[in-house]
């Protein structure tokens, strides 16, 4: 079935991969519900819910993924299991209960259903305000918010920038986004709040950061698109915008657009070219809003059933470098080619 | 003051440090609280506190670390906070709960009271029963328990081969350790509750495995010791074993015993050398109760205040790797220069 289902796929399909989404399609039958359960990128289960159906264990049937008597009978002789339902309802899994209370979260929740919204154009899906709240909480925590200068790498319709600066904790936020409908809210937001520490601006990330901005801040912060050559740009540029050591760096992966193959890389490329530490990988910890423009995605037209989400299925990990002696970023501008693969590839799909 | 501090710590302490370990000093007066708080290697907080009261900014005081009005004055200058309370209470932080009421849950309850205690020559310092609880949990909830032959290489005291298998969820779980007691406690459980999947049996993980254990697991589990080639060893002998892509290993790594210096050496190792990828990292994930021979480490001597510790302090993040094609191991007996150092070099102070 794994060799099968890998000629549908971009790389190698091994039998675990097969046996989590057997496992997702026991829990659920729902194709994007199962994706999160299996938490695997969208390509993958597609190929595995492809080769499935063409061997006759699997049919979809209005909008839903059933197994066939053939497949229930396989699914019962190697024992399968729905996956258990352990999260945390607490804290949606995240291990932190963000602050709901405090005055700033309070007028972040105020505000945030003013947003623009998103735009397909710019790879636009945003977080919960959970979610966001949560970054910011996580940031309090580990000594990444209180008197530093932090920098918001574009993917501010999570509002992350905003949320940053209602605390009014960090001595200074500068938000950089392509898009001035956001751009324009905030600063809306930050005249009526008279909020002085906060700066968006319209900026292009593929262009190089001006000199002062280089080693000129504590934290960055970016949802960076998956692909190796970009996410290696996006990263290195928010690498070499850190002061000093135990400067550090957030950012969401997914497991629904990428692959763990590609993660490997991502990770080498962190640990052993840039010379940053992993301290954190919360899995989960991302929840995405389904985007208006689901249907005009390639993900959309990768489900046999046709179904579009019915809740929230697209999660990303949170992750957490810091810089260590020796850490070294770059500012180069992003080339044409990079450019034209940003936000897709054959694992991306959902953009 | 990071320049002073680095004195007295095995490698550079950089600003962040002192920050972390003052913002920590600020919500416990207890040395191994505020250690708790700053997530920092042991010796790297004592040159702090050391650096910190040689410039007569801390004093001990009835076992406690106070500001003296200098410091005092120093940290409202500077802005410090406290560390706020976010984690939550529902899961201690982990993300999960684990399922308190089956019943192998309420066995292992019933049975892990009556462990042995623990051993300073082994290294040992047991998790709480909540932490193995939780490791199982997660392992369910990420696909490597139903079905799966599963390895415990080492750490028995936490008990995880037997909460293993009394899930009865498992093909197959090898438990090794060192000490006889604990494999003999396991086998009288065995006998009483009628397992057969479960096989504890006494072994030096020095040795290097039977050939017929190289690639013959899904799983490994172990909480390696924290010098690097002992580390190496160990992960490198749990990936040995290891059947296929899409196998995984779940291990502790504390950041109380090691540095991120060496963190970012034991990633490198990991995703470069032997071709696996990170898929979790949980911090404080793993607590640990407080052994009974703590007076007699080089922890306890470093804690300038004198006091013990007076509830759980070191903790530890859990880590999950998983094999993806090309991975490789290694089964080499581990060498007498490393023995010597397994359990302790300059930043390991707790054994």
């Amino acid at each position: 079935m794994a060799r099968k289902a890998s000629l549908y796929a971009p790389s190698e399909v091994y039998p675990r991969m097969v046996e989590q989404m057997m496992r997702a399609l026991c829990s659920s039958s729902d194709f994007w519900e199962a994706i999160d359960r299996a938490n695997m990128p969208v390509v993958f289960a597609a190929a595995v819910v492809r080769a499935l159906m063409e061997a006759d264990l699997l049919k979809a049937h209005h909008g839903q993924l059933q197994w066939t008597p053939k497949g229930r009978e396989l699914v019962e002789a190697l024992g399968l299991r729905p996956f258990p339902h352990y999260q945390c309802l607490n804290c949606e899994g995240r291990g932190l209960v963000p602050p709901y209370h405090k005055p700033w979260a309070e007028a972040f929740m105020k505000y945030e259903s003013h947003r623009p919204a998103p735009r397909q154009e710019y790879d636009q899906g945003s977080v919960t305000p959970a979610t966001t709240l949560a970054r910011v909480a996580l940031m309090e925590q580990r000594g990444d918010l209180d008197g530093k200068d932090i920098l918001v790498m574009g993917a501010e319709d999570d509002l992350m920038g905003l949320a940053i600066g209602l605390t009014r904790r960090a001595r200074k936020v500068v938000v950089l986004d392509i898009d001035e409908r956001i751009i324009a809210f905030e600063k809306e937001i930050i005249q009526k709040e008279g909020l002085t520490n906060i700066h968006p601006q319209v900026f292009d990330l593929r262009n190089p950061f001006p000199a002062e901005w280089e080693g000129g801040f504590d934290i960055f912060l970016t949802d960076p698109p998956e692909t190796l050559p970009a996410f290696k740009a996006f990263i290195a540029r928010g690498v070499a915008a850190l002061k000093r050591p135990g400067a550090a760096g957030y950012f969401g992966l997914t497991l629904r657009d990428s692959s763990l193959y590609r993660w490997r890389k991502f990770q080498q490329e962190m640990v052993s070219t840039m010379g940053m530490v992993i301290t954190d990988i919360i899995q989960d910890f991302n929840h995405y809003m389904n985007w208006g423009y689901h249907e005009a995605t390639r993900a959309s037209a990768l489900n046999p059933a046709g179904a579009p989400p019915r809740q929230i299925w697209y999660k990303s990990a949170w992750y957490r470098i810091e810089a260590l002696p020796g850490f070294q970023g770059s500012n180069e501008p992003i080339q044409p080619e990079v450019f034209e693969s940003l936000y897709s590839d054959d694992e991306g799909v959902t953009t």
